[in-house]
C-alpha cells in the first residue's frame, strides 16, 4: 500500500505545478492501493471491512448512502452498482437534506457514509442521528482515525494518501474503487454469482493501466481546454453511472475555473436546459456507448445549427463523426463497470487546464475549504 | 370544478399578455378545483382515486415516483411529505434514468407517475417496463384519456385545465395538491392520525387565498426582476421541501429567460458552488423559517462582501434585516405544509417578468416543446 507523508510545501509537488495535478497523476497508484490488499484469488476479502463485517453483511437488506459534494457523486454511482450488480435496494441522499427531515429507515439498513476527511459536519451529524435505528454503519473514508472512522461499525480506507488540492480528485476515484468492492461483498449475498464476482475483480485489476491511458490524453485535453477558457457556461451530460460523472466534471470546473458548469441526466435535456444551449455554452457529453450517443445527437441537432459546440468522450470503436460542431475524444476500451472511474480522469484534466489558462488559484479556490467541518 | 375550453388563440389570453401569465393567475381557481370535490367533512375521499383505490392502498408498502422536468420537482416534494407526514418509504427518480438501469422493486410498491400531458415518452415507457413487478400504478395527470391515465390502475386528475405556455406553472401547483391528497390517503394507513389529517385538510383549504396573497406581490417581483435582466447567471437555494421549489424556480428562469440559473440544496453551497458566487450571480433563497436563514446568512457573508446580492423569500415575522446586499421579500404566514406550493408563485412571476424584460418568446421558448413525447 502506498504511503504518503503529510505536510504542505512546494517541495511536495515534485515535478508538478500544482497539488491538484500531482494528485490527478497519482491515481494509477492510489486506485491500486485501494484494492490490491483486498483481493485474493480473484475474490474480495471481506475481512478488509473489519472483523464484524461478515456477520453484519449477512443481515443487510438495504443500503442508505449519505455524503456531501464530490463524495455524494461517488454515492450516486454506487447506487447504480448496488441495484444493478448486487440487486439490493440502495438510496443516496445529500447529508444536509437527510439530517433535517423525518426519514423512514427500513429494517436491515446499512448506513454507508462517504467522506474524504471523515469530519464532514453534516455527514457526521446524520450518522449520529440515526445510529439507533440502523443495522450498522460503514464509512468509506480517506483519513485514518477521523471521527467517521471512529464512530462507524465498519470502515474501508480509501488509501489515497493526503489530498491537498481543495478540488477532490484521487479521493473520488479511490472512493469508487472501495464502493465497487463493497458492491461485491454485499452482492454475494444477493444476485451476484461467483463468476460475476471474478469478472468484476478482474476488471478492477485493469484499472491502474486504464487510468494511465486516460492520463495520456492530457495533451489533447489541454488543447480542448482553450475552447472553455473564454466561456462562462458549460453543460455536462451523461446517463446511468456516467450522469454522476458529468456532475463531478461540472463541479470541478465550477470549483477551480469559476465557470458555471451544470450537469444534467441527458434524458432531461428536452425538459428545460436545451433552451439555454447556444454558442456560448459548450456541451460536454460522457457517452461511452452508441445507444446514448444516438439519442443525444438527435437532441443536439438544433443546437449545433445555432453554433453550439459538443465535446464527446466516447469509446474508440464508436461510430461518431467529428465535424459540424462535434468534437470526439476517443477513450480506451474498457469493461463497462470501470467507465465512471476512467471517464472522470479527462474531466479532472479539463478543469485543471481551464483553471490554469484562467490564472485562478487551482489548489485553493476562492471561498472553499478542503473539509466542510461546520455547516 | 373549473372547466377551460381547448384551443389556442390570442383571445383566450383574456386580459393577459401571455398564456403563461394567465395560467399563473389561474392558480387560486385551479388549486381549488384540484381539491374541492375530493374533500368531505375535513377528510379526503379516497374514492376520488378510482373504485379500486381503497383495496390497493391497503396493500401499499412503499412508493416509487417517476417523472421528468417540472413534474419531477413535484415528485421530489412529495417524497418529503410521504416520509415526513405519512411515514412510508418513498423514492423518486427521473424517468429517463429509471427506465435504462436494472432497478430493484420491493414488494408492495405503488408506482406513481406524474405528467402534465400523460404522454411523456420516458415516463410512459418506465410504467410499461415495470408493470408486472409493481403492486399497482397511480398517475397524477392533467389530460383526461391520455396514455398514462388509460394505462394506470388509479388516477387523480389535476384539473388544471389546458396549459398552453410551454413553461409549466398551474400544472405544477395542482400536481402538488394532488400529491398532498395522496399523502393523506396513504398516511392514514401508516403514521397519520385523524387529527393530523383534519389539520392538513384545513390547511389545504387555505391555499387559494394564500396564492392570491402571493400573486399580490406581483408589483414587487416586477421591480426585483430588473436585477436579473442583465445577468447571465443565478443561484437558487432551498432546504427540505423548498429545495425542489428552488429547482423549479431555476428551471423556469432557464426555460423562458435563458438565464443560466441553477439550484442547490443550501447545505451543499460550501461543497463547491460558493466559488462561483459574485456580483454577476444573484442568489435567490426560499427560506421560510429562521433556522435555515441563519445558516445561509453565515455562508453568504463572504459573498456579500464581494458584491454578491441575495434575494430572500421569507416569512413576514422573520427577523431578517434588509441591506448589505440582502433583499427581503416578505411572504404571507402559512402552514408549513403549504410552503412549497405558495413559495413557487413568486418564482414563477420572477421568471415571467425577467423574460418580458429580455423580450424572449415567453409562451414558446426556443428549442422546447410542451410535451416531450419522443426521447
Amino acid at each position: 500500500v502506498s504511503q504518503y507523508e503529510h505536510g504542505i510545501s512546494a517541495a511536495d509537488k515534485g515535478q508538478f505545478k500544482h497539488f491538484m495535478l500531482k494528485e490527478i497523476y497519482e491515481q494509477p497508484a492510489v486506485t491500486l492501493a485501494a484494492f490490491q490488499d483486498r483481493i485474493q484469488d480473484a475474490m474480495v476479502n471481506e475481512r478488509a471491512f473489519g472483523e464484524q463485517a461478515s456477520a453484519i453483511f449477512d443481515q443487510v437488506k438495504q443500503i442508505q448512502i449519505i455524503a456531501c459534494g464530490t463524495s455524494y457523486h461517488a454515492g450516486m454511482i454506487a447506487k447504480y452498482w448496488m441495484e444493478g450488480l448486487a440487486g439490493i435496494p440502495c438510496h443516496v441522499e445529500v447529508a444536509s437534506e437527510y439530517r433535517y427531515r423525518p426519514v423512514v429507515i427500513q429494517a436491515g439498513t446499512l448506513f454507508v457514509s462517504i467522506s474524504q476527511s471523515g469530519e464532514t459536519a453534516d455527514t457526521l451529524a446524520a450518522l449520529r442521528d440515526v445510529k439507533d435505528q440502523i443495522l450498522a454503519s460503514l464509512t468509506i473514508c480517506n483519513v485514518p482515525g477521523s471521527s467517521l472512522v471512529r464512530e462507524s461499525d465498519l470502515f474501508l480506507m480509501t488509501n489515497a494518501g493526503p489530498e491537498i488540492g481543495v478540488a477532490s480528485t484521487k479521493a473520488f476515484t479511490t472512493q469508487l474503487v472501495c464502493l465497487l468492492l463493497t458492491t461485491v461483498v454485499i452482492g454475494r449475498r444477493f444476485n451476484m454469482t461467483q463468476a460475476k464476482e471474478r469478472q468484476i475483480v478482474e476488471s478492477i485489476m485493469l484499472l491502474p493501466a486504464l487510468i494511465e491511458q486516460a492520463l495520456a490524453m492530457d495533451v489533447d485535453i489541454e488543447k480542448m481546454s482553450q475552447a472553455f477558457a473564454e466561456k462562462h457556461h458549460s453543460l455536462f451530460l451523461g446517463r446511468g453511472t456516467l450522469y454522476p460523472v458529468a456532475m463531478e466534471g461540472a463541479l470541478k470546473l465550477k470549483e477551480i475555473s469559476y465557470i458555471h458548469a451544470e450537469a444534467y441526466p441527458a434524458g432531461e435535456l428536452k425538459h428545460g436546459p436545451l433552451a439555454l444551449v447556444d454558442k456560448d455554452m459548450p456541451v460536454v457529453a460522457v457517452a461511452p456507448r452508441n445507444d446514448m450517443l444516438d439519442k443525444l445527437k438527435a437532441n443536439l441537432q438544433e443546437v449545433s445549427a445555432r453554433g453550439g459546440e459538443l465535446f464527446v468522450f466516447a469509446g474508440c470503436t464508436q461510430k461518431v463523426q467529428a465535424g459540424d460542431g462535434i468534437h470526439v475524444l476517443g477513450m480506451p476500451e474498457m469493461p463497462e463497470i470501470l467507465e465512471p472511474i476512467v471517464y472522470t480522469i479527462p474531466l479532472q484534466l479539463l478543469s485543471y487546464h481551464v483553471a490554469v489558462l484562467k490564472g485562478t488559484d487551482v489548489d485553493q479556490p476562492r471561498n472553499l475549504a478542503k473539509s466542510v467541518t461546520v455547516e
